[in-house]
């Protein structure tokens, strides 16, 4: 049906190319490509497909993703570089009239702050160009917002408050390491909390909320609020939610490691003078931490991520938890990855099926809770991350 | 009496300038060297003392300091650069025939190992130069070596358990901040422990033995067993012992923060590539963490380090407490650092003074212990680290 550039040879550009691989009816010509060319020629070899291309790409240079999008003519592009380089790829994608998906909205290098007004400022030029954007389409955001248009549509009248809940129960026998990039990691993690109430935005000390909230097959997990992208497109698109929250689950060390890492100074984005050379000291650590990439091959236990939801049916109160639970060694048995850049790479491949297919296809640039849900959930149980619900449960939140 | 070479200007080099300056009925000219000249200049402008040269040496290479020997002839080198440093320095004494003094053992760059084998080995060479070189003359070793040889001297017929006690009861303030540099500091606290019992070294898993012990003024606090470099020469020197030990105290939240920084592979010593660059993790570390010299300003609390000895006198058994408390506060005010500074800088110049009086003058290379320890005591009181003593109380050890 259609052609795919993957951007990003890292742990989710990897699980993305061994899902669009295997949905070779959709996906007719594949490309990787990446600043390491070398990177993507590995994946290629894990997958074991030849007819997969790869290439060298600088993605903060517009000038040379034009080039590579000419050359290679994809429809669409899945864009899972680093979220500092969305706005260059959306350029490009403009420029050389290509489709864009992502899973995470653009963040400036040099400040933490994270917001969709940068790329929803592309609406218009995407429309006028009849070109799609899709933002946002991993685990969450993404199968989380997409949980939340499906169960708008089917279970309630009005939903009226939203607790999306992400449990990583895993273990991945390392003293610390971060299950995805640690600078985006960190830097997402030490942010002060947010959550929508009443049509205002609360904020919160870091880390300051938490509570034990018990998850499917984990059990107990103390979860910590804290501000996630998905948030802000849903409550724009749900306006009858009356709170909208996200929390994440976090162990005692980890957050002890977080803590100490601030301390030391080598959380900051702040480069400081070394030999002579400006370094910035979160992006050394991250040299100096275990690749998240390379946590796969020992570890155990599942992820568990939903969304647990209250609101009117009928007049009547009704609750509902839409989740998935994915296992760290069937995620790394089939992709050579574990669960977290499993559960962000098959979303990704899923929405690009959804646009090849034209289910997903309107010029502009969109949020994912803004398409048709249904035919999204059955490939989510086709590509294997399965969903599962429970009705008037106690919620816990 | 004599021409003194200062060579390190950090905390130490700092406080050993403005104490030598303080006696120039004894150091009749003075010279501060360092691989940063400005730093030597920056010293000399705060002592407002215009006759001290400084000059601009690279520790490492034997050839400059030789060159630098010559030109301005000093009767006696302060080592208190890095202890990676101490057999370059030592060479060029021998070459230029200069008489050597140091705070701390050698170690190798590449290896967490200390120990006093290497500046021993040099006994001969010195000797037969008819030169002094005295290893370890700082507070601990140093202080600590000399109360253990004035209670030998004085309060004992023979001593067999011997604590050095080593408490800073100081707040810098920060979060986290080592006190001297971090380096050295995260490597020595790092390692195994050990101590000495019925003639054989005992190892312990790193600061797996600990106990409150009450310090003078200070109060109780949880106190380390750690190997410290003293214990090597001194079981040596005073064979009756039957025990020796070290203890240090350090808080819960230093600890952590350890503990973080060797799980996150900051404390490694093993060089990864960075940006095309080899960069050692915990030397990066060092240039993010607060310079130790710049804690002096609001540093407040004491140090408080001594030594708890048991023995027999006239056939009876007698214990014996001698210690120094400093104040960080009173330090900065003299010498404008804080107390972990002082504490090492003012003995090496007592030791110095002892030197160019003709005191302790012996061709060789000695540790404290081997000189008589009355005149070095006598100018601890009026340097400004006073020493006091108890008798017969319970050691808690």
């Amino acid at each position: 049906m259609g052609r795919v550039l993957i951007i990003g040879a890292g742990g989710v550009g990897t699980v993305v190319a061994h899902k669009v691989a295997q949905n070779a009816d959709v996906f007719t010509d594949i490309m990787i490509a990446s600043r390491t060319k070398s990177k993507c020629d590995d994946i290629v070899k894990a997958i074991g497909n030849p007819n997969i291309k790869t290439a060298k790409v600088d993605a903060d240079n517009v000038k040379e993703l034009v080039d590579l999008f000419n050359s290679f003519k994809p429809d669409i592009v899945i864009n899972v570089a680093l979220p500092y380089q969305d706005l260059t790829i959306m350029d490009a994608c403009l420029e050389a009239g290509v489709n864009y998906l992502d899973t995470a909205n653009y963040e400036p290098i040099d400040e933490a702050k994270y917001q969709y007004s940068w790329q929803w400022a592309y609406h218009d030029r995407f429309k006028e160009a009849g070109l799609t954007a899709i933002l946002g389409c991993g685990f969450d955001p993404g199968v989380t917002s997409v949980y939340t248009a499906y169960a708008a549509k089917h279970h309630f009248d009005e939903i009226h408050y939203l607790d999306i809940v992400d449990c990583n129960a895993g273990d991945h026998h390392k003293a610390f390491a971060t299950n995805f990039n640690p600078e985006i990691n960190i830097r997402e993690i030490t942010q002060k909390g947010r959550y929508y109430q009443d049509g205002e935005w609360v904020e919160t000390d870091p880390l300051s909320i938490h509570k034990p909230l018990n998850y499917p097959n984990v059990g107990p997990k103390d979860s910590y609020l804290l501000y996630h992208e998905e948030l802000e497109s849903l409550v724009k698109n749900f306006p009858t939610l009356k709170r909208a929250r996200f929390w994440m689950t976090f162990g005692q060390e980890y957050l002890t490691h977080l803590r100490v890492i601030q301390n030391i100074g080598m959380a900051s984005i702040e480069p400081i003078m070394y030999q002579g050379k400006e370094i910035v000291p979160i992006q050394f650590l991250k040299a100096v931490l275990p690749n998240p990439q390379e946590l796969g091959e020992n570890y155990t236990g599942e992820t568990s991520i939903g969304c647990r939801i209250r609101g009117i049916k009928d007049g009547k109160e009704q609750t509902y938890y839409v989740y998935n639970n994915c296992s760290h060694k069937a995620a790394y048995e089939e992709t050579g990855m574990q669960g977290v850049s499993y559960t962000t790479g098959v979303p990704a491949t899923i929405g690009a099926i959804m646009f090849l297919k034209g289910i997903w296809k309107k010029p502009g640039v969109f949020n994912v809770e803004e398409f048709n849900p249904d035919p999204f959930m059955e490939q989510l149980n086709k590509q294997g991350l399965p969903w599962h619900e429970q009705h008037n449960i106690d919620l816990e939140l």
